[in-house]
This record gives C-alpha cells, sequence and structure tokens, in this order.
C-alpha cells in the first residue's frame, strides 16, 4: 500500500515540477544549454589564483619544470576555459536582451574579451602584490607576507574583486558575480566587481564588509569589519539600475569597524579617519577624524540586577 | 630513543581518548552506529537545488532526456536518499528521548514524512521563483533572474530555509538545522528552519543576518545584512525552549543594515520601514518609518591629529 | 589571424608574469618548495575533528574495529602528517628570519612539539566537551547535545581555536593562523589562535566575531554574533607587534550582538552583561550590566512618508 501512495505522490510531484519548469521562462530549453557552469567559472578563478601565487595552493611547486614553459602551459588552459565561460555567457544573454542588429561574431569577441583580460594580469598581479603589502604593514598580527597570501580572507576577496572587474568593464554577464559571490562566501566579504577600487588596500577581519556597485575607493585605503559602503535607498529597485548610489573614499581613509557610510553623492575626504560604528550620509571634509560622541551607557552594579 | 617517546605518548594518548569516549554518553557504541550523515544531508540538499534550479548548478543540462522521465529518476534517488537519512535521526532520536510506548513503525514514519515532503516540492518551488522575484526587482545590481539564481546568498538562504522548515514542522531530529547551517556557513545568513516566512522575501548582502526560532514576517520583507532579529535574552537558556522568543514583522516591511529587534512581545507594524543601526525592543505600529536621530559625531579637523 | 595575436599576447603575458615571479622575494625556487601544503593542514583539522568527535563527520562509525586498535591507526596517521607540516613550516621560517647560531635540527624539534601536542590532546578534548554542555545549556533552539556537535558554527571554532592555540604556543609559523582561518571561513568568527580562552565558552550565531590576538577571555563566558574584541587602532601596523593590544573578559561574563570593546587596558569584570551594540574602551568594574542608553529613534507616522 505504501509504494503505491508513493509511486503516486512521487508521479504527482514530478508531474506538477515539469509545469513549473514550462511556466517559468527561467528553465526553458534552449536557455538551459547556454547557461554558463558556476563550477568552470570557479576553476578559472582557480587557475588565476595558481597564476597569481605559484606554489602557495597546489601541492606541486610551480618551478619544478622550466618556468617560461610551465606557466604557458598553465596559461593556455586557463585561457581556453575562461573563453569558453564567456562566449557561453555573451551568448546567453544577448539571446535574452540585444536587438538583432547586435548579432556579433560572439566566439571572437570572447576570444578579444579574454585576449586583453590575459594581456592585463601581469599589471593586476603587481596591484595585487601591493596589496599584500598593505596586508602585512598594516596588521601588527601578521607574522609574514606569506601567511597573508596564506589566510588572510581580505587578500583573497581583493584579488579576487581586482580580477572580476576586469570582466566587469568588458560587460560579461554573469561571471563578475560569480566570481566575487564566490569570494563572498568563502570571507563574508562581499565587494560588487563596479566598484573601482585603489592601490595598496587593505581589510583587516573583513566579515560583513559590504561595498556597493558605484562605489570609488583611493589609494592607501584601510577597511575593517563589518563596514558598509552602501545605497541611500533601495526602495527604487531596478530603477535605480546604472545610477550612482554608492560613496566615493578618498585616498589615505581609515574605516574603522561597523561603519556605514550611504549615498552617492556622500565623499569621504582625503586622509579622514571614520570612527567605529559611525552612521555616515554626508561627505566629510579632507582629514577629518569622525568618531561617534561618547556613547551614553546606562550602568547597573547591583550585583543582585535580574534581567 | 625518540621513537620510544613517541610511542609511548601515542599510546598514553590512545588510552586516554578511549577513556573520553567511554566516559561521554556522546559517543557509545550503539548511538554512533545510528547518527544520521552530515555528508549525505548536504547531498539531497543538492539534490533539491538541481529540482528546484534544473540547469543552473550541473553541468549536465536536464533537458537532453526526456523531461518526466529524467526528473523521475532524479526525484526518486533524492527521495530514497532523504528517507535515509530521516529514518536514521528518527530513530537516534526515539532511542534517546521517548517513552516506551511511543516504539512505532519508524521506517513507514520516514516515508510519510519524506512523501508529505515531496508533495508540497512543486508548492515549495513556486515560493521559491516568488524569492527570486522579489530578489530581482528589489536590487537595482541585479542585472537578470539568472544571476539571482546563480550568485545571490541571500535567495540559496532563503530556499534551504523553506525546505528546511518542511522537515522542521515534521519534528525531524538534527536534519533542519544542519541543513540550515550549511546555508549559514555558506552566506553568513543564519535562519531557524522554526522561523515562519511569507511570500516574496528579500535579502540583500546578508551576512550577519540573524533570524530566530520563534520568528514570524509577513510577505513582501526586505531585510539587508547584520538584522537581528533575536531574543531580548536568552540567559534562561534551556527553560526559555519552546517560548515565543524572537519579534513578529507584519507584511511589506523593509530592515535596513545592521537593525536589532529583540523580544517575543516585538511586533513590528504592517508596513514599516526600520533604519539602519536602530536598536528595537518595544512594537512599532503600522507604516511608520524609525531611524536613529541624528547621530552625534566629533569632528577633529586639524590634520596633525594624532590617534 | 586572430591565433597570431593571441600567441603574441600570451607570450607577453607569459614573458611578464615571469618577471614579476623574478622580481618579488615570495616566490623563489627555493622558498617554493618549502612552503607548507594548506589542503595538508585542512586534512589534518579534520583528522583531529574525527579524534574528537568519532562517528560525527565520517559515514563509517568509528567503533565497528576494536576501539584503541582503531584509534592507534587514525592517531599515528594524524600525527605523520601534522609532523611533515610542522617541519615544514619551521625549515621555511628558519631560512628566512633566523641567525646562523640557531639551526637545530628541525625535524627532531617538528617531533618533539607535535609529541607534547598528542600529549595534550585528551585534555583538549575534555576541554571541548565543556564547551559542548556550555553551548547545549545555553541556548533554547539546542534540541541536543548532538545537535550542538553537528550544527553549531560557534563550537567549530571555538575547537579549530582550541586546537591551533597549542601549536600558537609552540610557536609553529603558518599552521595556526592557516586553521584559524579556515575556521573563520566557515563561520565569520575570527578568533587568532594567540587568544587566551577559559573552559566553558559559547558562541551563539556567531557572524562577524572578531577575537584579536592578545586578547584573554576567563570561564563561563557567552558571545553572541558581531561581537568585537579589538585593538583601540592598529595604525601603529607592525610596529604593534606583540604588544597587549586587546581586551581582557572576566569570568562569568555575557557579552551581547554587535558590542565592541576595544584595547589592551580594558577589563571586564568578572560577572558582567555587556549590552547589544555598546562600544566600550573603557574598564568595566566586575559584576556590573551595561547597555546603551535608549536609543532616540525618529519616528514618521504618516503613511505617505518618502524616502
Amino acid at each position: 500500500m505504501m509504494t503505491n501512495q508513493m509511486d503516486e505522490t512521487l508521479k504527482s510531484t514530478i508531474q506538477e515540477m515539469a509545469d513549473n519548469y514550462s511556466a517559468s521562462g527561467l528553465f526553458s530549453e534552449n536557455r538551459i544549454r547556454n547557461l554558463p557552469s558556476r563550477s568552470s567559472v570557479v576553476e578559472v578563478l582557480h587557475g588565476l589564483r595558481d597564476l597569481l601565487f605559484p606554489g602557495y595552493f597546489t601541492n606541486t611547486p610551480l618551478w619544478e619544470e622550466p618556468s617560461s614553459f610551465y606557466i604557458g602551459h598553465h596559461i593556455y588552459r586557463i585561457f581556453e576555459k575562461m573563453k569558453q565561460q564567456v562566449e557561453i555567457a555573451l551568448r546567453y544573454h544577448q539571446k535574452v536582451n540585444l536587438p538583432e542588429e547586435e548579432h556579433r561574431d560572439i566566439a571572437q569577441e570572447a576570444e578579444c574579451i579574454c585576449l586583453r583580460f590575459f594581456d592585463k594580469l601581469p599589471q593586476i598581479q603587481r596591484k595585487v602584490l601591493m596589496d599584500v603589502e598593505a596586508c602585512y604593514e598594516g596588521d601588527p598580527a601578521a607574522n609574514s607576507r606569506e601567511e597573508v597570501i596564506f589566510s588572510y580572507p581580505g587578500l583573497f576577496a581583493i584579488y579576487v574583486y581586482r580580477l572580476a572587474h576586469e570582466l566587469y568593464v568588458e560587460r560579461v554577464p554573469f561571471i563578475p558575480r560569480i566570481m566575487t559571490e564566490y569570494a563572498h562566501s568563502k570571507t563574508g566579504i562581499d565587494i560588487n566587481a563596479g566598484a573601482t577600487i585603489g592601490d595598496y588596500f587593505f581589510i583587516d577581519h573583513g566579515t560583513g564588509i559590504v561595498i556597493g556597485e558605484t562605489t570609488e575607493i583611493g589609494k592607501n585605503v584601510k577597511i575593517y569589519q563589518s563596514v558598509t559602503l552602501g545605497a541611500l535607498s533601495t526602495r527604487g529597485g531596478q530603477r535605480m539600475s546604472g545610477v550612482k548610489r554608492h560613496p566615493t573614499i578618498g585616498d589615505n581613509v581609515t574605516i574603522y569597524s561597523g561603519a556605514t557610510i550611504l549615498g552617492g553623492n556622500t565623499v569621504i575626504g582625503e586622509g579622514c579617519v571614520i570612527g567605529g560604528n559611525t552612521f555616515i550620509v554626508e561627505s566629510i571634509p579632507p582629514r577629518t577624524k569622525v568618531s561617534i560622541k561618547n556613547q551614553e551607557l546606562v550602568y547597573k552594579s547591583d550585583s543582585s540586577f535580574t534581567e
């Protein structure tokens, strides 16, 4: 009896699920064939990480073979995998959104995007090595630059952002977000690939940081855990897409933990120090130190207090 | 010499560990045989995700084979795996806690629970597709519904909650919590499977969100990162188990980042907008906008300030 | 044509990356050979977890074979793997930092360190079982001690810290931080391996917690999500290394979510209750309950409010 009921229930579930798939625009046959693969994008990211930091995240040292030969082999492999995903992403998106006259040679476009990406890769690496310096110099708990590379979630979130940002600038759909959300998942640090971030960037601890899509950050900036660089209001929803909604942070600014800075017109001037837990929705002139006024606390010292 | 010392030390460790195992009630022989498998539960969760979003998280598109045949194969496989874990969980729990007279046919109970779960699955999927709409419509940074499905941690936490909640309602031990803590680990969003959450729910960014066990949330609610819907005090510990300790949130409420809302008697009325960083322990009437009074900040503008 | 351009671009990338590697001190041939393996360290951590909680995180129950035989096999395997990584870490660090006269027999030192570690392991396990009690007793949402072991991120972060701390005390480079950052990545809880934490420690929810390197925490302390036990200022960077920069927390203290306690001279006395969202940079006498003064909120109840 149970088996009959089981068959009946599951058959009805199967039919209803199939109906749901048909009713939704998100699972139609052609679209599915063209979705990029999240796991392949993560493989590309890991491959790029091994190029940025050879020997750190693999068990086989890079240098056992002649270096340029080995690097070359590795680069060609990642290039091909990235190109494949970029092409799938462009094709999917084009079908959905672009007008007829925009039918370009997508395979060629994907190759051009990836070539420009790899052309910039050595420069990105030099930037990331500056970020390593910033993390090491800025944190008394850092024992070595190697420890920073191995272990610092802030550094990981930063270089994933720097890689993803190049694809965001190229307007590649899906892939930049898959990359930054992978880093978000591993670190609790949510940097939108659209943000602009200068050299020598340092994130300490990092969990809970949100850096919105239109944020601009200067050079030599330090940010601690739970800092939000966000929008004043997002009730506008999709109507706000493309509008500058997030703040601008000048060079040499430090933002301590829990600070919230909101709004597209908010500019934190060069050299400011923004204290912990501040809530800021207006611009701050350069070289200002901002802190919350001594918080009024209530003390009950009776040892028999009850809650 | 070193090897002798090593043998001696490790033998002593082995003996002491064995003594610890015997002394604790948590590792006795019979119990261990019956513990559910965390990795199997995560496999079930991934299987359910592939049913909710076919083609998105696997490299082989679902539709290459006749759809209902393929869906059916997939559903039967997940059903069997879930039933196995539910049975183990029920059996383990019964041994420990239930009185003699409650010895039921556990295998049959596990099957009934899973049948009711799969019977509801198409309806859960329709709810989750509404959550996709809420995420897309609510976020100017969302480029497409597909991107939301691929990448939004808030959506992941929501649908894991919606699946786990059905097993929580069935009083299945261990498994709902393993599911929601898996999502917590991936997203930083901690939704207890016991919470009640209405349709069209949107979580943006999400890291640091805590939604307690007895929280009730209406329809069309938006919540941002680091929001706590928690208990006023938990010093009562286990004595508070089962008591309504967490707030009630009405329909169409928006809660901005860092807001803390505490207490089982706290009701946030329909249509409220709760500002960032507010700390609320009392009810708020419907359609009220609450924000912190302009925070008093201290500015030091001398360029030579020292910390 | 495209293929030629591709070859040219990628060849130039290869050459530039090779130049970057040579220019940086972080990727030179000898160093790379000696870097510890992050994945091996994580394997050691998982092996230790299976010793602490046999049967919970593997699909094969520990006790199917005679227990001391099985435990012994498992312990020898983990011991060897840990010794290998400790030796690599000591050797790498010595090359870089230590003066000539410190050339010790590193293999032997690694073995001694690991023997002392395993000698303490049963005692660590007893401490961790007290932490399980603290989590279960302290949380009304906990259904069983087994659920705590399976699912509580706070417990995971605590026992990874307790294991890593022993290697920190032994001044092993890299490995303690790799361990605690692995837990940070899984839980959002960042406990530096250098902190000192007493028995019966409870972390609830946990995402966003930061516990700095020189923090001291007494017995029977409870900490909720987003609590920072941090430094007042870290602009000193590497010059502050080794200085006591983080607070001291007495026995029986509860710290609610979002509280920030900063500074190496800040002492929270025994039995204090620190309220949510407080910002504390000075010492608090024993048995004091501290909370923020009723936050001034602004209410707009017009139903037609605009943002």
